[in-house]
């Protein structure tokens, strides 16, 4: 569906700021709260938070991260799992959003009621008050910005910085070729975050947004590198079908793609980790796959990944 | 001065993803926490909060909020301040923001950095931490949305409710002409938003943002009507330079010329209106005006300004 309106009277113009307003509110529904907690004062108020707190903020963008071929419902619900994600890798769980919405005045109502109803329905499944918002008017433009604020489930918030040389990583699912569909249908991995958060041998954690290849970067301790087994990389079927297309291999796409939104963490060396598989797998059904470990740099052994020859998803090229 | 550069050197894109980040960081400074309270990790940590929070977010955008003329010191700030008078208008303090951009590769560096700089000094005027945000690339766009988090300075939150037919109606500082540069200089007034939450004679509150006649609207009871002497409204030597111009009144351009950011608040006709005035010229510079009252609806006296006539700032017109 295209997000644009053929005819003025079926656009968001021909409503007007106020009535926009309320029909948003409206299809929010049971999702966004009674103002002063949602819509409809200077602020939204919020609760005290006795725990930390966790804050981040992703878009979508039309002509970027959609197009006339996705249907609005799965563009709403990917705006605010994509921001979940972040949250699930600190082993955090949310408790509020807002969403500031940039809009060309001829984007049609129809088009953004089901993307409000996408990403409402994605909203009550994992509990998020929508709370309030912006709505502000540019030229050509369709882009939706939702900030997360959330709270840590135990005592501890997973980073990305902990891991030693010897440490184990690991990561959930099945890596790759999420074009085919997954970088919209995935789940975000919020109770395996919350898990892992809670358990003292995990160390690092990172959702996969860019692909493994260039998100790993971010877990691998100074003067280190990672050396991982090939076989030991999860692929995913589309991975498998996509490189039947592009003449790339699978392993290349599971490294590289990019949109898994699947948690790469670190487990400690000292932890014992069949026991930790063992757990995981009585708590989850979710797939685990132990990769390899972290080297000291320049001592990878040859026969395992050169990540260096895998690229992830470059910003602004 | 352009925001987008000439030469592709010149630009963001000759920069690419992580140097960009890493530049930001820089031009940040000392107004961006280091990681995991500051940009770097899935998001930003952010302390537990013994008091209720308050959520808001406002955008900037080429084209629509500023242009080549303004610098972009003045844009950075800009970008801050509307946030900061939104949480002065509950009588709240902020604590954390995260920024989204979303930029064409073209935009130019140099532009971006007195942006950012300008960002950071006014992050450092009012003390709030820059935790995190994003970048997202969109062809021909240059916007940045703002998300600001704040909490309560005392018990209370002001909210837009709680007025009642034969309250008084005040206003903060001087209305209208705000376009001839008071849009980018104003100071937001979280003083006095914090004074007026304490005090228990004030009832309702918002910033002014779309002009007077609009956004009275917000305050007023329900079956009752603004009943204002146009002498006490207080107009700014901007609108009154203006009108000349434009041949409109210059009140004209104080009820409806919008991005005021002063605070309209209304206090409890069983106060003592004068001890409260004195209060706060003992406390504050701010110039203080008391409009009139709220009245039963069809009750204004016919020498009393009929706000109908005055329209506010409409958005997706």
């Amino acid at each position: 569906m295209s997000p644009f309106a053929k005819r003025t009277s079926d656009s968001v113009a021909s409503l007007g700021e106020e009535r926009l307003i309320a029909a948003i509110r409206r299809w929010l529904g049971s999702a966004t709260p009674p103002a002063p907690h949602g819509i409809g004062d200077d602020c939204a108020v919020l609760p005290p938070s006795k725990r930390r707190q966790a804050i981040t903020v992703d878009p979508v963008i039309y002509g970027r991260h959609f197009d006339d071929q996705v249907p609005p419902r799965a563009v709403g619900a990917k705006l605010l799992k994509r921001n979940l994600s972040d949250l699930a890798a600190m082993g955090a769980e949310p408790t509020a959003a807002v969403i500031a919405l940039t809009l060309d005045p001829r984007v049609s109502i129809v088009w953004l009621e089901t993307f409000y109803r996408g990403l409402a329905a994605c909203a009550r499944t994992y509990g998020v008050p929508i709370v309030g918002g912006d709505i502000a008017q540019a030229d050509g433009v369709l882009a939706a910005n939702l900030t997360l604020l959330g709270q840590a489930t135990g005592p501890r918030m997973l980073l990305r910085t902990g891991a030693e040389i010897g440490d184990w990583i690991y990561v959930t699912g099945k890596l790759g070729g999420s074009i085919a569909g997954h970088h919209f249908s995935f789940k975000p991995r919020l109770a395996e975050g919350a898990w892992l958060a809670a358990r003292a041998e995990t160390l690092a954690m990172i959702d996969l947004s860019d692909g493994l290849a260039k998100d790993l970067r971010a877990l691998t301790p100074k003067k280190a590198e990672p050396s991982i087994i090939a076989k030991f990389v999860p692929i995913s079927q589309d991975a498998v079908r996509l490189a039947k297309k592009t003449g790339r291999t699978p392993l290349a796409h599971a490294l590289s793609d990019g949109e898994d939104y699947e948690l790469l963490f670190v487990v400690s060396q000292n932890a014992n980790h069949f026991a930790f598989e063992r757990a995981w797998h009585r708590r989850f059904k979710t797939p685990l796959s132990c990769l390899g470990h972290f080297v000291q740099l320049g001592h990878r052994a040859a026969d395992t990944v050169e990540l260096g020859k895998f690229h992830g998803y470059e910003h602004l090229r």
